[in-house]
């Protein structure tokens, strides 16, 4: 068999062709199932962006009405599944893995799309209950996804201000090219396996920290310099020490990150509508600065404010904790990567690459048996 | 980013480097961490080929000693992986979706690789009595990890032929190269993730019909000719009406798959002790006619005796229902995952490969809305 070189990492090898989403690092656009990001999640709601995504057009009124009601049908959970999660707050478990672990136990009900995708907020918000001593609160049918998301974590409905900043946050992420957790997906299924398979592969590798979508850290350096008078000497000394500015940098936008500036203005309308503007003005006064420091003593790096900056402010402005950043990004997330699942199934073939042996040879067992 | 074009599956791209094992297709070999596998197979324990595989070289007296005994000291579950079995029995789940399941739970009480390897099979002993209506069997501290496993699914000790045969497959089947479910445990551990998610995205590749190690199919074959007389006209008709024969062809060895070669020896050793050869026979007299009559009809394909043949009689000369070959074989390959895993972690990159955008672009929301 032909072998086309080792590449590291699989770094610009092209692994799967999509019509799901195109990243393109050199002119900061993201284009969602044909859609510029910005302008699907600032209109669309999380089930409109949720059936593009699998069907490859927007539903019709109707269509949009019937996957409403099944979402909200399927969103319960199995007394097994409640189990888990049980243990896992008995424990102290991190979110991300008891988030995992729930997600498994799904294949004792369905393995259908619309079922994991209605069932994963309620096992994350299950979770954020049960880690407080308190049970879970039961889904409500009459809300949309993320209403009721909104409201099982606090048992408030909530204001549609707060609906529209999650769904544009759900939509911005829904989406990213073949990020590690999606290949992960898309690897599983290629065997032939379930979507359930796939989907708890893909939060296995979101869990890394290599991954990305971890907001926190972000978040934490804004709070630390706590002041704009401070940012200036507070980011010279981080970057001066070596430290990656949080918040900063992608792997693939050289330029400013599209999804930047959409949740930029939903945290702006967020925090503008709550009356208190401090951190938000904070945010960008930190952010200012550290692009001019950046590109002060990082000359032609290119380091520009990723996702994950206003990702932060935008959750945070929610009330969400810094423990439900990762889960309610993969809560947005489970919609592509089972859109990924599925157009990996209709045109499949198995995902095998080679590896390249560099151990040893020869080696004899009587040889060592002597030596014993 | 430069990329090196469209690798439908990344079949031929060399996706690792590594010391575990190498297949080599044209010369019919595979080399595990330096060992022919039949010298390794024939001979090791199932603790040593783990050890070799985790540590690059075989173990001493002493570190074989600790190691067993580590084992021996993992493996009970905890009530919670427990009642995810439970649950699945009740619902009359199949094995691997049972095992995958119950495995993502075991992040409850522990990532370690040595735990992980102990508890696998007493979730598969488990979950097979509680799909038998019987309470699960406590796993023994002083068995090996074969024999305890033989042990806990028929509560009898286990005599040294059958352990020495169980060891022989698990020991041939316990690495591969970069399979699917071997690389879907890598790309997940490249992340940063744990080693459960990484295991747990494995075992749901593995599930999947394309990925092969389910040798249930090529038995049947057997039981259905029933009598070497009736091999030729049946194998006939299956190849005139186009269908494959289970158990020959393999993706990469051209020629005879030498795993097949050791299970074929250790097959005959325990149908010898048994006292009934007659199924052993047949198997030979079938596969004899199925290469001569593949080679008639499809000359130049070279499609030889696969590792799943004698996989298939050999665990059932273990007395093994066709139902645990696959637990059995991810019992076994679950050792190679996690040496892969951890060879992954020593020399890390993510594995991040592109995807190619053929979707639409251009697509404007407002033009959608006026539409409605």
């Amino acid at each position: 068999m032909a072998t086309s070189g080792t590449a590291p990492g699989l770094e610009g090898v092209v692994a799967a062709s999509t019509q799901l989403s195109h990243v393109d690092g050199e002119r900061g656009e993201l284009v969602i199932a044909g859609y510029q990001v910005d302008e699907l999640a600032e209109q669309a709601t999380f089930e409109e962006t949720t059936w593009l995504l699998w069907h490859g057009e927007l539903p019709t009124p109707a269509q949009l009405e019937a996957f409403r009601a099944d979402l909200g049908r399927a969103r319960g959970l199995s007394a097994a599944t409640i189990a888990v999660l049980r243990a896992c707050a008995e424990r102290r478990l991190g979110a991300m893995d008891a988030l995992r672990m729930a997600a498994g136990t799904l294949s004792l009900e369905s393995d259908e799309a619309v079922d994991i995708v209605a069932r994963v907020p309620t096992i994350i918000a299950s979770y954020w209950n049960l880690r407080r001593g308190q049970e879970p609160r039961p889904p409500r049918r009459d809300l949309d996804h993320a209403a009721n998301f909104l409201y099982m974590l606090d048992g408030e409905a909530p204001d549609l201000e707060r609906v529209r900043a999650l769904e544009t946050y759900l939509n911005t992420v829904v989406d990213h090219g073949l990020n590690a957790s999606t290949f992960a997906a898309r690897v599983i299924i290629s065997t032939g396996s379930d979507l359930v398979s796939a989907i708890v592969g893909a939060l296995g590798a979101l869990k890394g920290p290599l991954h990305g979508g971890a907001p926190g850290p972000a978040l934490e350096m804004v709070f630390e310099i706590g002041d704009a008078a401070r940012a200036e000497s507070i980011l010279r000394k981080k970057i001066e020490a070596g430290e990656k500015l949080m918040g900063f940098g992608h792997r693939i936008y050289k330029v400013r990150d599209p999804r930047a500036d959409v949740l930029a203005r939903a945290a702006e309308r967020l925090y503008t509508r709550a009356g208190d503007m401090s951190l938000y003005t904070l945010a960008r006064a930190v952010e200012t600065e550290a692009l001019r420091l950046l590109e002060l003593y990082k000359p032609g790096r290119r380091l520009q404010t990723n996702v994950e900056f206003y990702t932060a402010l935008l959750l945070h402005g929610l009330g969400f904790d810094v423990d439900l950043f990762t889960p309610t990004f993969a809560m947005s997330r489970v919609s592509g990567w089972i859109a990924h699942a599925l157009e990996q199934r209709r045109a499949n073939r198995i995902i095998r690459p080679q590896s390249e042996y560099v151990g040893p040879r020869d080696r004899r067992w009587s040889a060592r048996r002597s030596v014993l």
